[in-house]
């Protein structure tokens, strides 16, 4: 049993919108990605998905509205619910969902990470 | 859908070992907590358990060692594992947890919190 360090895991990596296992716990893990640019809509049909600001900004665009994320917080998207994160800079974040959560939801394609690496 | 401000959320009660429900994903839960002094020896027979600080420091007392967990810093105590957290100064933490934790795992005592607010 290690503590984790969470700033120093996001030092270990600077490519963008490739999460790393950082913690695994009740069949969740806890993801650290960085993110810049937009990324594409999608939905998980059977996850919620909590995201967590560590450092900068995170605009999560939704049907129906758009909300800012600062650091120190955080937002859970409920499963079925399309959303869209866009960093206008460059974003640290932690992600807390079920294993095996897909970045991508049920599409496939250049952003999808289907094996992760742990940090 | 509304975005969490931890701070926000910690600055609304000043009492300790009193665990405030913040957020629920996947029947996880996230939980505010203030803490300062010594908790109890326990553990949870069925639930992992995440430590993450956000002021101060934590330190948890394990039987063979003992983890002093710094803000930015987190610690997933597995289930079964006999834990103490101990706050010699005030520490403002987060947990993730199943719901339904009990924050003295199978022991009833002074520090048992069955029901649990939601901020």
């Amino acid at each position: 049993m290690q503590k984790v360090n969470i700033a120093e895991k996001l030092s270990l990596f600077s490519d963008y919108y490739n999460p790393r296992i950082i913690g695994e716990l009740n069949g969740q893990q806890v993801k650290a990605v960085k993110l810049k640019g937009e990324f594409v809509w999608h939905h998980h049909d059977n996850e919620d998905e909590l995201f967590m600001v560590i450092k900068g900004i995170l605009t999560m665009e939704l049907r129906d509205k758009i909300i800012d994320i600062h650091e120190g917080e955080f937002l859970i998207v409920p499963r079925g619910t399309e959303h869209k994160p866009v960093a206008r800079e460059e974003v640290h974040i932690l992600l807390f969902e079920p294993a095996g959560t897909v970045n991508t939801g049920g599409e496939q394609n250049e952003f999808t990470r289907n094996v992760l690496e742990k940090l």
